[in-house]
């Protein structure tokens, strides 16, 4: 492959994914957004980052359709749908985090009752839970003649 | 907050989390690690990056702890149970790019069956699915009084 492609020019919904929410910030963002802060002020607060670096990472959410901004004299943030779909990746992100980085997790997610949600895992489509080793992949509609032949080299190592 | 912290010494297991696998290369070599991937020659024929960055990545996904590197005449590497703890994660971010930022679907995830998995959700202990608005956020044991200061104000809104 030609080097130094840019991410979301990739034939990759991952690489696409994280051309749009890889950098750091951004992630914080969208989970702050989800959980509740709705104004500028707000993110300020809890995000130690310049307030020029937290707006142009503002901008390009609302551009790329994951926060909606309610214009007026102090414009609101929400997330959008396309948003709110990251919330399991977020969510799995965070558990990662509290298991491997954290010996007492700062936050827990939890339900409307205050119990930690489930550990996020991968299930089949009749609900059965699954382990890295019995999950494989196959070239979906978009495949590219390069997809098909790297997905054929790794099934068969 | 002091601006211009580093990621990984905000007391947050999201932050932390995104302080290794930020990067958006990072993410794509665990993911093809994942697929089975073992050698560097695999991943510097799939990955469209210079060797010397894929080289450092992988260095320091050994030193995270995420990686295991196999010496040998041809070295090989294979993700170890923290690195597999980040395939839901994964999958949710392959999953919302397919759903979000791609016509056709260039891979799907399937199991052993070849159907595709299940989309990633967040549920309750009880294995009911919640959605974001059914979810919160309470003070965990590694709460500062920031992080519960924070809370409190988000949940009051």
């Amino acid at each position: 492959m030609p080097k130094r492609t840019p991410l979301d020019q990739l034939n990759c919904s991952l690489a696409r994914a994280l051309s749009i929410v890889g950098d750091g910030w951004t992630m914080l963002i969208l989970r702050d957004l989800f959980l509740g802060a709705t104004r500028f002020g707000d993110l300020a607060k809890s995000l130690p980052i310049a307030r020029n670096i937290l707006s142009d990472r503002l901008d390009r959410l609302v551009k790329a359709g994951l926060v909606e901004r309610q214009e007026g004299k102090r414009p609101s943030y929400t997330l959008t749908e396309k948003g709110q779909g990251l919330v399991p990746a977020l969510a799995a992100l965070i558990q990662w985090g509290d298991r491997w980085l954290s010996d007492a997790p700062p936050m827990r997610i939890t339900d409307a009752l205050g119990r930690p949600i489930a550990p996020v895992t991968i299930e089949d489509v009749d609900g059965r839970q699954l382990g890295p080793s019995d999950v494989t992949v196959l070239p979906g509609p978009g495949a590219t003649p390069e997809t098909r032949a790297y997905i054929r080299f790794l099934r068969t190592r």
